[in-house]
């Protein structure tokens, strides 16, 4: 069955309410009638199938039928603080990073980026990445639409690390501690970020000031992974320990 | 140290002769010079420290000054038998795949692939493919180039599966046996098939037939992967299950 993410706010009582883009696939696309029926998920969770009633150029009106109660979204939360890459490999990431379960994205300024972070541009970007996080959790069948918060200087994030129970760190230069052996320690994690080096890596004083508060460098194994590939690699190794990726 | 892959037969005892475009990159790029140090791979798993002798424009001698010992290849080899996707999916496919560990690619030519597999360009895009994977396998640092099998059909990889130990089909329709349970239940093997299917996914009688051969359909867990995630997705846990990432 087709599926639509709404606000929130478009879900009062029994009563659906699309607005936008979807009005005209669901339309002028598909050419669906009154009486046939879709998925709308609020975004936060929630996944409804959904009758339409109503159809307009505008707008298209649902009743719910039934809420959906499969659990889609991990248990375990996982940010991804990506440092910044050059072209368009953030798109990449976010696609791809929300298909393997991330909850939300972070574009991170980091000493090695070579693109630098575009106060002006910033805004454009971010709505780009959140439409695409948007369209790969549709594909994916999630409930939640993974947010890409507005991006931060990598100093910043470190003094904003209360909220996560678990904070690790891919490092070329760490050869002892595997992510397997971090997380085996901590089956009780919640919120977990990851913090990944842009091309030209992390530098030794971050990862000493990532040290100092609280994250864990860990290597990925023996095979150097390019930025766009190791957040997603990790995050679909916690998956796959906390039992998310097919029991 | 920067790296290049040889033939093995461009190692003669403590020779080494490096051809072709590797030249341009270490006499013209790089400006190296005689007596500084490249690490040179054989392609099959051996890695040598290489001081450079004699720098033409042609070729460029070395004399190996050690063989390095580091264990980058994984144990369990990893098979990737990707249904044909559409546009340039597979070059991403190559890359990302070998960079995670896998050791052999199968261009697959299934039922639903919206592309048909063009016999007259194979030869140019395996090619192209080989080229992609031998890149990536020396950023990712690996002493070992994966290799791209000509093409074939499904029936006909499904009559050629004798060389493994295990044959995984990560499937759409299979809900209650997943990857994890699978590998847990086998720590002996060694030779790894996964078989994605296209963008349409598998059907129903390639499932039949990759059963009767003996394959395991499993689930991936309730996020829907694309086919070009997938396989890729399948090797991080394949690796991080057996510690190759990062015990």
């Amino acid at each position: 069955m087709q599926r639509y993410f709404v606000e929130p706010e478009a879900i009062q009582g029994q009563t659906v309410t699309i607005t936008g883009d979807d009005v005209k696939h669901i339309v002028r696309v598909l050419r669906m009638e009154a009486g046939e029926r879709v998925i709308v998920c609020d975004g936060i969770g929630h996944a409804f199938c959904v009758e339409l009633t109503d159809l307009g150029q505008d707008r298209v009106l649902g009743q719910i039928v039934e809420q959906l109660t499969d659990q889609v979204e991990t248990a375990v939360k996982i940010t991804l603080a990506q440092g910044l890459p050059k072209g368009d490999k953030m798109d990449m990431i976010v696609q791809k990073g929300t298909e393997v379960g991330i909850s939300r994205f972070i574009p991170l300024e980091m000493a090695r980026c070579i693109v630098q972070y575009d106060q002006k541009k910033e805004q454009k970007r971010r709505e780009r990445w959140q439409k695409i996080a948007k369209e790969a959790a549709e594909q994916a069948h999630r409930t939640l639409v993974p947010s890409v918060a507005v991006g931060m200087t990598f100093e910043r994030l470190m003094n904003s690390l209360d909220g996560f129970d678990l904070v690790i760190v891919p490092y070329e230069g760490e050869k002892a501690r595997g992510l397997r052996e971090v997380l085996s320690e901590r089956p009780d994690v919640e919120q977990i970020c990851m913090v990944i080096g842009p091309e030209g890596g992390i530098t030794e004083k971050e990862i000493a000031t990532a040290l100092a508060m609280g994250a864990i460098p860990v290597t990925l194994g023996s095979r150097i992974l390019r930025t766009e590939t190791a957040g997603l690699v990790a995050a679909a190794c916690i998956c796959y320990q906390f039992g998310e990726m097919g029991g």
